[in-house]
């Protein structure tokens, strides 16, 4: 089997990193703790060569890389595209960051409140989504990408027409690490339901995530239960707000992400009447990093 | 002058203590760096004792405590008084810590979505500003506390009869210090009513909070407004959702606490509509433990 693409999806927090063969198929991968944000400046390209390519025997490889990379915290800032924005639109402003390197820059569009929006990574997972069946080219797809900061995602005809971002899993994590709301891993699938009932209410955010404090006072929610329900409450006032955060309500959703955070939307949204479709965000982000590589050259073997 | 009491808001940031005559002026005070999240078990009363009582020059005369320090976190733990709630279940709920030393309880009361909610400092500070003047016992006043968790509080004839919490000045804090949206101090008016704008709008917290992250990558807040137009976010949000979170509207709003917060929600009120009436904090927990001091003993004079 031939090694021909070294795959990065390389966000915040880490680095996940795949070996492709011609067809995209996936021939070994790995995970770093490199994210963008402990990276010093400078440092994004010698951890690259020094480490992920050795640890993946992939020297010598083109790479394409998705995601913060792309920012001004990471190898070699790239531009965001506007939306609407096709696989073609991505894969022209690919840039080189470094012989054989391609970054793929990010997306923007009018954002909420008037301002733009931005993501990088999420883009090319849904091309990634997309390019797995082709029968999903045609038609509208509604597109969850719930995270750090989750994305709702209109696609129209295999474009990205617009997105809006919402900061839950980012607060989630500040509220469980560093706040009075402090709580071990959640786990309690009925405090998750109580708290998505509080956040689908539609009662002030800041607001709601303070329940919880009264309701561990009151020994109502265990220790085990409390980031369950925090977890609840934040995931359940952004799916109730999916109508006003993309302009668009929708019958059915495509989740696209890690199988626990998908699992959890798919769980509110059910509960909202609204049926989901889960699809794993790895298998997505390596699709749409084979497709937006670029042309590769002769294959090498094992024992080239 | 004699020194009669020794008043202290112990809260979860830090400690101010002051030394009050028998009509309750202020003879001289102190901030320690003693909130009771920052202290091992057992500590308070340590500290209370060899640090606070010497640097006032308050040995041998009664303290009485209010705030987090009757939490369990704090010296000991007092009950939570249920509302409606007058000065004197408060005077009737005063627990002795240790000889001379008097903790005041907090208050809890049917909350949102629920469960209860639970207050512990505020309740103080709003008897305090009721006894500042007789005119204040009768009638309905609706009082916001800004701070760590905004409370906003609905008294009627003399009694705190419900109260809300949003957690709006600790989620500024955690995305000010932690998050993608870290920020320098807010000093710019204009991004605090641009956000202020955006909070006010009804979008989803966790989504409005992010539109900063588009308007920096953008140009379009400077790294100097970016914590102004956060904090109006989160302002804009918690006033503009008032009518919901103490089920009362109101065309005049009494503000209670620090002169730079209560300063930013009367701007919001005002936009909004609504009136407002600032009075210091401070002033307002003197006087609030001046009422809800024990019996004075005899009187000890500087050179007794």
């Amino acid at each position: 089997m031939a090694d021909r693409l070294l795959a990065c999806d390389w966000g915040t927090t880490r680095l996940r990193a795949w070996v492709l063969d011609e067809q995209g198929r996936v021939q070994r991968g790995a995970t770093f703790d490199l994210g963008v944000g402990k990276l010093k400046p400078g440092e994004a390209r010698c951890r690259f060569e020094h480490e992920v390519r050795p640890r993946l025997g992939a020297d010598g490889i083109p790479a394409v890389l998705c995601g913060m990379v792309g920012s001004e915290l990471g190898w070699r800032s790239t531009p965001h595209i506007p939306c609407p924005a096709r696989l073609e639109d991505l894969r022209a402003g690919r840039q080189q960051a470094a012989p054989g390197v391609w970054i793929i820059p990010g997306l923007t569009c009018a954002g909420l409140a008037g301002g733009p929006d931005v993501m990088r990574g999420e883009e090319t997972q849904v091309f990634g989504w997309l390019a797995l069946d082709p029968g999903r080219q045609r038609g509208r797809h509604l597109v969850c990408h719930p995270g750090t900061h989750a994305k709702w995602i209109l696609v129209e005809d295999g474009a990205i027409v617009r997105f809006a971002t919402a900061m839950t899993g980012e607060l989630f994590d500040l509220l469980r690490r560093h706040s009075v709301l402090r709580s071990p891993d959640p786990d309690d699938l009925a405090a998750f339901d109580e708290g998505a009932e509080v956040g689908r209410s539609g009662l002030l955010l800041s607001a709601a995530v303070f329940t919880l404090r009264g309701r561990m006072a009151a020994g109502q929610v265990s220790p085990a239960g409390a980031a369950s329900y925090l977890s609840g409450v934040l995931i359940g006032a952004e799916v109730a707000a999916m109508p006003r955060l993309i302009d668009e309500g929708a019958e059915r959703v495509t989740l696209i992400g890690a199988p626990q955070l998908t699992q959890a939307y798919a769980r509110v949204l059910k509960a909202c009447g609204v049926s989901a479709e889960i699809h794993d965000g790895e298998r997505a982000a390596q699709a749409g990093l084979h497709a937006l590589a670029p042309p590769l050259g002769p294959a090498k073997t094992a024992h080239a």
